[in-house]
């Protein structure tokens, strides 16, 4: 790779490239033009290119992108094929909507194990895994090293269980409760990076825009 | 409410102020001043300012914002106060999860049925609700009338789902699914709103911030 550090813009904006070349892989097409990326994504021609130029350029004048290529190599500029293991902390519904999420294991991610405090829930199965007691999280995370922690839990546990799974090596959360997170000093010390997704806010969102289109703001 | 356009930025940032009001609310506090709150949220007291100022200014000098009415008008502007009435589409492990979603009566919104096309999920329970089959969705949507749809449904179908809906009088589609409705003519005729949840694309850029992290970029 280059030196050059790409723009959190394009960044932004690879994992919809991603998504897309995957698609076209599955529908047997080998290779692309800019122009009916163009299309099919609806953005312009020269964005595909200037965006895609940024790490190396893979398009040949006249041939066009060879999606296999082309999508290995953003796989790779994500981190996708390092291979993550997941654990999934919070065995609610939506931790076991996760542990279902076949998104998970399309793009390499392992999910290792689902933990809940709650005793009633644990022995219960989740996809494939049987939820485990938080208990059981330091010998788990001892014998099994683990990137990343899917955070279903309520916000008043999330920082401190994201703090002390610092301890253990976790070092990115991807965060489905509305704990800030990124305020954490202990999470900055260890460098640990956060990804929200803040389901009531893309609600209100979503409300705003329908009261916006009815004309009632 | 005056005429000026609120600028999408700071849109964006209102469900946050919701929020951290709602919090406010619960923990008891009657008043806040820009400061208190500029610490809470970790942004600065005077884009707090300039953000309230842009629907009137609630705060008064020397005395702070009242925080049951500020919570009220902003969510007000949000279109929180209306009582929007939502179908979850897709009993999937997401769906359910959906239907079990407290942020959603927590704000007002009534969720009023799920549904799939499978007949197996058909019968079985979610939330308070019971599965229905897709195709009840006509004459349920005839006696009870309904804003939003929530798709949790695989990218296949959701289009055409969504454009059928919109016959139906649902406006606002929370699209769970990797479908790109906002390119849809039917949609757009219709005057429907997007908001779109892309979990695959927010779990890729947490593993690329962790590549970055690890500065193998």
């Amino acid at each position: 790779m280059s030196d050059k550090k790409i723009s959190p813009a394009v960044i932004h904006r690879l994992p919809r490239y991603y998504r897309y070349l995957s698609e076209l892989l599955e529908e047997g097409v080998e290779r692309i033009s800019s122009g009916e990326l163009s299309e099919r994504m609806r953005v312009t021609a020269s964005q595909i290119r200037q965006d895609l130029n940024n790490f190396g350029g893979f398009g040949q004048q006249g041939y066009g992108y060879q999606v296999v290529s082309l999508k290995e190599e953003i796989g790779h500029i994500l981190g996708i094929d390092r291979g993550h293991r997941v654990i999934i902390i919070g065995a609610g519904n939506l931790g076991r909507a996760l542990a279902n999420y076949p998104g998970f294991e399309k793009r390499g991610f392992d999910i290792a194990g689902i933990f809940d405090s709650d005793p009633d829930k644990c022995g219960c199965p989740a996809g494939n895994l049987t939820v485990r007691n938080t208990e059981e999280l330091p010998v788990f995370l001892s014998n099994t090293p683990v990137d990343i922690a899917a955070l279903t839990l309520p916000k008043s546990a999330a920082l401190e269980v994201a703090e002390s799974l610092t301890d253990f090596g976790v070092k990115a959360f991807w965060n489905f409760s509305s704990a800030e997170l990124q305020h954490s000093e202990v999470l900055a010390k260890a460098g640990a990076v956060v990804e929200n997704v803040h389901l009531a806010e893309s609600l209100m969102r979503l409300s705003y825009a329908l009261t916006d289109r009815d004309g009632l703001v």
